[in-house]
């Protein structure tokens, strides 16, 4: 049992209401990023934080809202970490490519994020819990793509749009492929044919695909080829 | 309650456990199709089929070795398709991506399965249940990527495996993003920020993502750049 939570067992001014907050948060991510964030529930974070499940329902509705929030920050976080280096890189495909590889192989919890969240974040909270988590995902979208063709205005704005939601998809699938559960670890050993299906580590599959793609998307519009 | 199921309460005899065991997969195969595999329960299938739930875990672990034994039977039946279209295409990048992409988008039972082995099939069975499971995934795999190499030689053989394994990828997100929960298709409605977000048919997203894929790979390898 965490001393922090212990310090006070129920928030009551709100000063401690927020820290007891943003300790669930805390908890949570520190939980998700160690584990797999599958294997953590509600129990676990109330056990970290060191107080009882129920005190966590007074803050959050549900286990999904926890990780919906914190998919908010993550893809925040992951904008800003883009707008600020994309300029550095301008009109250079390749750099761009890994700049926007790495804003998602630097992000493990944001890549699983990705995944669980329409798969079951989004199906277990209200709709009030989750129209703030739309409206950030929409900005942090809107301004990656707004950085990503200053850098490369030959993208367009579909484009732009395009190369950031399939680059995350391949990070979100490039994690799972990377962490499987022990049970394929095992087999990953046993069997040799599963051992020709593990893919090279997640950052260098992420960087070398969007640089892939963004060739792609130039060599589509090349005259060369 | 279904007739068929409701024709023998206890399959006792070879056929009928057969008959049965193929029932049920039909069963949870229609309804997930129908639904999304999420929204499939073990007591909804053991309804379809006109039978207790216990009589499905006679046949079955569990709900995930259902699912887990249909996205073999997917990983099959991709493959096979592959393999026979494949050859009509070959030398032709444009048309190899066409026909690659359309193997994902006609098979959307297979694209959610994709995102559900990593995240909770693998993870809700033993080792027994799993490994003719990852067999049957490895030798999919390995067909397809010969048969993709044999039609554009220029992929190589790591270009073959990583072309197959990112399109999956991007046609498994591609079809969340597609099929999202209801409080998402209300708030779609609701927010213009949202409407931004929605992508094409996922036929269309899928096959465009091989082609830029395809003259990425051949566009890296190409001295015109």
């Amino acid at each position: 049992m965490n001393t922090k939570g212990a310090a006070f067992l129920r928030a009551r001014r709100p000063e401690h209401k927020r820290q007891r907050y943003d300790a669930i948060l805390a908890a949570a991510r520190e939980l998700a990023t160690a584990e797999s964030v599958n294997e953590v529930s509600l129990a676990d974070i109330a056990e970290r934080v060191g107080v009882h499940k129920s005190a966590l329902l007074r803050y959050f509705e549900t286990r999904e809202e926890i990780f919906l929030r914190l998919a908010e920050a993550e893809w925040r976080d992951w904008a800003d970490a883009l707008v600020a280096a994309l300029p550095e890189v301008a009109g250079e495909p390749e750099r761009v490519a890994d700049v926007l590889g790495a804003s998602f192989a630097d992000r493990p919890l944001f890549c699983q994020l990705l995944l669980h969240t329409p798969l079951t974040l989004e199906r277990n909270v209200s709709i009030d819990v989750v129209r703030p988590f739309k409206l950030a995902l929409a900005k942090a979208m809107e301004d990656v793509a707004a950085a990503l063709q200053a850098a490369l205005p030959a993208l367009g704005p579909s484009g732009a749009v395009e190369l950031a939601a399939v680059t995350g998809m391949v990070a979100a699938g490039a994690w799972q492929v990377a962490n499987p559960p022990p049970v394929i670890v095992v087999l990953q050993e046993e069997l040799a044919e599963c051992q020709a299906l593990t893919l090279p580590d997640l950052p260098d599959v992420v960087t070398r695909f969007a640089r892939v793609y963004v060739a792609g998307l130039s060599g589509l519009s090349d005259t060369c080829r």
